[in-house]
């Protein structure tokens, strides 16, 4: 009585391999749950004599993807290419077949998300996304089903292990981000062309996904406000330290008066914060719901078996369908039409706590100047350190503001980078606080 | 084209009016999201002329449960009275005549589940229990769908958050357990018989439904080993944050060689662990998988709004079958059968960590016996506090273990209990720590 559910993979990766081990070593269980059966019957790769470490029929491999697609022995497809060619290209061909798709690739969901979605919802096929943020932790289950009751105030949090890994490394060992940059490289938790996690396009990508989840609107990764890590300096970091707050790699989407405001930059958290014990190459992300209140998930965000698991579960809620009634687009999008636009907020109209550092000479009157230059822009201040005596030379001012709008903050370091005492353009951390 | 979705409320409280105002508010937005559109049509409750500081048709109430359970008009029934009876009889018969269920009842469950489970399944009906642990954290779903690939290996955490906060304040302030807890019933965070809460009962009937779900297995309360946190003293909280720990009320599942340990206790954890930082009334589960590895969920895990947001989730999922195609028994337990049985573990044959307290004489010799009796007993010591001088009165002697078994700790106390330099029984903490 037990349904079989046959898959065909696009890439047979670390993912993919992990998809396999799982279906290998936890069949019975996921029978028992499910009432239907996963076997993998098809496998599109680019090197058929690799060794990928895992058992398979040598017979289920083949170098042309678009076989795996057409394949009326598949009832699932599931892309792991990466990349948005072929895959997109793959996955509208697999939707067109009739096939239930889950993908793990967050570049093509950022930017063909809406096309594939519509394609999917249009041929009453699902589309399992889970893998395509955070990995292993469900945070596109838990924003559309979990939190469907909700009107999504805000999501944040860590969803770039690398960067996250970095910052760790950084704040820990005191040290630059290029020697740690290298080493993580080494150690195979930073890839070779890390341009994507480190630059927070990577980020950006999947915070897109989970905007159009949470708050129903699709937007372009020109609407994101992006800032990667790679000019954080130590120095910073240990002023922070000193200030109370530890810095994330944070990605930001925050809903008000039909506004979003949605970003991508290392930011300062309380070091009492959940999200500041988050470390290394974890992922947390923090959800606020109109009536959940505050809901954190924490997790490994990538590497093959927790990615791996998203994946099958996702080619399980799939299988549910199939097992029962046949096919239902419970996945296709968070709502039946994107028409729920909210307007994208500028960067310059955010409000934030913000960070700033000056090199400054070290002499009688500057504090007074920039303070001045802050209070003229409607910026007040927080917390103040200064020291360091260099005769002659620059020294750091580190100025903690309290709540204050970018655009005055922008303005303000416009202002003061002018002053004959500055010795060069300041660093701008912005700083997620409860109290802001 | 949106179909409606016709809900009948048994109780009408704190929750019960938590999901009318969810309705009410969020009714746009939730169509749009699931494509139906909820009503509340019926509410049982006892006394129809109480503000419930809601807006609703005075005329959907009734106060005969029997009689929201008949009504033709409703296609989901929830149940939020509380207690076995008569909870039970309601809820089943709601099933038999065709209604979906969706129930906050941890007590029902635990005490009823397989029944009603089965029940369910058999007349092909959905049962939503979301809201039956942790509130709006969304555990159930986890466990049940997002980790269906997994093997569970463990399951713990905070799920009685009454517990969290007298601990949480008894740790901040240095205070005894009955002060915290008058304070605690009087700002409305423990109620008036605080006993199921403070006693574990409530943290047990939440651990039986999610080691149902995590591991296939029924429990009944019997085979759960439930310490409440009544006597808990200052000094041994204060002595656990010399070592490095936090004390936190726990409810620990794990499963190892076909074996489950299930338990509620006050548990040491170490400062830097995520779990040691949920405070107050929070609620946290870490979930540990095989292929996911280990996962955190911590959010709010009681009150009015954030159960009910779980409470209209579940709705919302049995509208989407609805909506859809009509019923689906995905809801009805983790696998068709409940046949991948595991034996208790029973308490003595577990392992751990432990941090024992004995008063003991203050004189020369007393911790060379006490060390030789652990020794005796395969214990080895970890770290050891002895401190305070009282002439010819007895002192603290705080011993951390190694991981030892729990039946060689037993004994060792029993014959530590019979020394004449040991003044009374020995406090006993389980610790959690990752090296264990």
């Amino acid at each position: 009585m037990s349904k079989r559910v046959r898959v065909g993979l696009l890439g047979l990766g670390t993912v993919g391999s992990g998809v396999v081990r799982i279906v290998n070593r936890n069949a019975d269980l996921i029978e028992s749950r499910v009432g239907a059966s996963l076997e993998v019957v098809r496998a599109a790769v680019r090197d058929p004599l690799k060794d990928r470490g895992v058992a398979f029929s040598a017979d289920i491999l083949t170098t042309d993807p678009h076989e795996v697609v057409r394949d009326p022995e598949v009832d699932v497809v599931v892309e792991l290419m990466g990349g948005t060619d072929p895959a997109r290209q793959l996955v509208l061909e697999a939707i067109a077949e009739g096939k239930h798709v889950v993908t793990a690739n967050k570049a093509l969901l950022a930017e063909h998300g809406a096309e594939i979605c519509q394609a999917a919802e249009r041929r009453g096929v699902s589309l399992g996304i889970e893998a395509s943020v955070a990995g292993g932790i469900p945070v596109i289950k838990t924003l559309r089903e979990s939190l469907a009751a909700n009107r999504i105030v805000s999501v944040y949090g860590i969803i770039n292990g690398t960067s996250n890994y970095i910052l760790t490394k950084m704040s820990q060992e005191d040290r630059l981000f290029g020697d740690i940059l290298r080493e993580a490289q080494d150690a195979g938790y930073a890839e070779s062309d890390p341009s994507f996690d480190i630059g927070g396009i990577d980020a950006a990508h999947k915070l897109s996904i989970l905007v159009h989840l949470a708050f129903g609107v699709r937007v372009e990764l020109a609407d994101i406000y992006i800032e990667g890590i790679s000019d954080v300096s130590p120095v910073d970091i240990e002023f922070g330290r000193e200030l109370g707050y530890t810095l994330k790699p944070l990605a930001i989407a925050k809903s008000s008066n039909d506004e979003i405001e949605i970003r991508v930059h290392p930011t300062f958290v309380p070091d009492d914060s959940p999200i500041a014990q988050v470390g290394g190459v974890y992922n947390a992300i923090q959800i606020v719901g109109d009536a959940v209140g505050d809901l954190m998930l924490q997790g490994k965000g990538a590497g093959e078996m927790p990615t791996a698991s998203a994946v099958v579960s996702d080619i399980i809620d799939v299988s549910r369908d199939i097992a029962s009634v046949g096919s239902g687009s419970r996945f296709s999008g968070p709502s039946r039409s994107d028409n729920t636009a909210g307007r994208i907020k500028p960067i310059e109209a955010i409000t934030s706590l913000y960070y700033l550092r000056f090199m400054v000479d070290d002499k009688p009157g500057v504090l007074s100047q920039i303070s001045g230059s802050l209070g003229q822009n409607n910026i007040s201040i927080g917390s103040v350190i200064q020291k360091g005596r260099k005769e002659g030379g620059s020294v750091p001012l580190v100025i903690m503001t309290h709540t204050a709008m970018e655009q005055d903050i922008r303005r303000a370091l416009q202002e003061i980078g002018l002053l004959s005492c500055v010795a060069r353009e300041a660093v701008l951390i912005r700083v997620e606080s409860e109290s802001d």
